[in-house]
């Protein structure tokens, strides 16, 4: 039996691995695996593109015959359900191992205290809760989607020390080093959806796409609040739509320019009220989505953190300042007294070139 | 002789000893010196409260005759000028010992190689430019008072990471945790100014003191930038200015007005343009201010960063958003372009409870 510290040793390298799979997996969670025999790593897996597949799947094809008496660190509750594949639980049986340690149960109604099951009743010795909060969080996406109906949502915003995103006149080009934006880019890898409003499409005309070499697979799809509709045919996210998918919300009904965009693939979604961030979040949920970068301007970062649904914040910070006359980060959000201000829990720092990069997770 | 690796290790030794003195020391430069002999440590100084002893004597008097022969480690070129105590080169010299390892030259034109003359002369080897740069920022202040008559300015912020500093109804308690505002208790000791628009006066009454315990003591004198001369007897600042000294640049004439504070023991400035900052600073020069924190409002930030006159930048950012109606902790820059942004070099990043502390220097 592995002392408690190696458990954690291995956990940690197979959170490694499981990040590996954020955001390419939605609506599937992010999965690491190792398989350990006398010490020696014999198997290792992750979830792989579009979910399948599974982690434990991809380290026993590694193992083979030699998984037989072996340990396996699973991030998540191994799958107890048959789904185009057989259960992951039901494989690690199969193939013979003696232990399984797991970071946190799957809260999905079909997994959740079903793999662990499987395993014991097949006399496996089982071992849960190894680094659980580090593995929840990891998969706080897939986990909000499951229990909450709605993805997890990091806003993104990159300021001058004094909180501003571009001059009055627009100017932001650039604020933050290429060290921040290279970074920028790798939270876009990591998340399924990137979501900004209507009037960062009219200004920029932006791609939202993932410009690292070797990551451009990994785009997320661009999602829009557009109340009324202002996405034209000819903008970058329609034209690309076909081989990228964009979500315009919108809430009036035009029904050429829908035609029109739907024909590029756009996929257009009527709902009430754009600004109602609990009805876009449950459709987008609905879609497969467990995460998304919110990428502003600051009146959708206001509408996230009045809402509550700035979950976390990345927030890359140059050393320069615009003034108050500059565009906000964030837009008014009526505060009556500091008390209500929305506030966060520090995550890390770092520096990133000139610029500093501080996360923030949402204080509960 | 000692190798380069062991000069810098004492050096830096004797650069903590004279940051000891910062803010205390005005308009002298802050100095450490460190004797050692037999690779120990014989004598320890720094310069006293008030500017006087200097290092070198209060290590000299530690050392006793024990300093024949001994290596002098000192922040600062040692002063060759007859002052109110005689030049301490001499005095090292006439102790007897026989090398001085000093980090940069004095501006000051009555020692700036003088010092390191009269030892030369005196057969004692020498070396400058250890640790010269650390050096010459920690007495950046001084440096800049000689050379540029003016006092080094830096600003001190503390705001949500949106980069607002109150709500627009004026609530500002707390924004920063007890761990930030406890450094920020620290940089006014560490300066010999602290100064404030006249809309700070008039919203907070604010005593603007050092309030750590024991280094109360420590309070910078109060410098209110006031236009149209709203300090008022009654405000703490000029209740209290008997024994702190308070300053009051204005540009409007009120000969009963500025009696009655004169009788209080403020001194009022008249100057043609309070928002003339290369007028009010050279005055601050000559009444001997060498280091000087400027604790806003947005207003009075914007001036200095307009002016150039942001040396320094010492940002608490708080994990909280107050959104865009709230007040800006940087007022209108009016700014043509990015390129013209005021921009500095990130020089640390510390964490302090829930906050960050952000210290830059102004690009140059």
């Amino acid at each position: 039996m592995a002392s408690t510290s190696l458990d954690e040793t291995y956990m940690k390298a197979a959170l490694g691995l499981a990040r590996r799979g954020l955001g390419t997996v939605a609506p599937n969670p992010a999965v690491g695996c190792i398989l350990v025999k006398d010490g020696i790593i014999i198997g290792r897996g992750w979830t792989q593109p579009g979910g399948r597949p599974h982690a434990e799947t991809m380290a026993l094809g590694q193992a083979g015959a030699a998984a037989k008496g072996a340990t396996a660190y699973v991030t998540l509750e191994p799958c107890a359900h048959v789904g185009k594949t057989g259960p992951c639980a039901e494989a690690l049986v199969n193939a013979g191992i003696s232990r399984c340690v797991m970071a946190v149960s799957d809260p999905d109604w079909r997994v959740a205290g079903k793999g662990l099951a499987i395993l014991a009743n097949a006399g496996v010795e089982t071992r849960n809760g190894v680094c659980e909060m580090e593995a929840a969080q990891l998969n706080r996406g897939f986990f909000l989607r499951v229990s909450r109906e709605r993805p997890l949502f990091t806003v993104k915003i990159a300021s001058t020390l004094d909180g501003r995103i571009a001059l009055e006149n627009g100017d932001s080009k650039w604020i933050t080093g290429s060290e921040a934006r290279r970074f920028g880019h790798m939270l876009r890898a990591q998340h399924d959806g990137i979501l900004v409003g209507s009037g960062t499409v009219l200004a920029d005309d932006p791609m939202l796409d993932c410009r690292l070499a070797g990551l451009e697979g990994r785009s997320p799809a661009p999602i829009i609040l557009d109340g009324t509709l202002q996405l034209k045919p000819s903008h970058k996210l329609a034209q690309r739509a076909a081989t990228r998918g964009t979500v315009v919300f919108h809430q009036v009904r035009d029904a050429a320019k829908e035609a029109a965009l739907q024909k590029l693939g756009v996929e257009t979604v009527a709902v009430d009220d754009t600004r109602d961030l609990a009805a876009v979040s449950a459709i987008l949920a609905e879609r497969g989505f467990t995460r998304v970068l919110v990428e502003g301007g600051g009146q959708v970062h206001a509408s996230f953190l009045k809402a509550g649904f700035a979950d976390r914040i990345a927030h890359f910070s140059a050393a320069k300042a615009i003034g108050a006359d500059g565009r906000p980060a964030i837009g008014d959000l009526g505060l009556a007294s500091l008390g209500d201000a929305p506030h966060f829990n520090l995550e890390t720092i770092r520096q990133l070139g000139p610029d500093i990069l501080a996360s923030y997770v949402k204080a509960e």
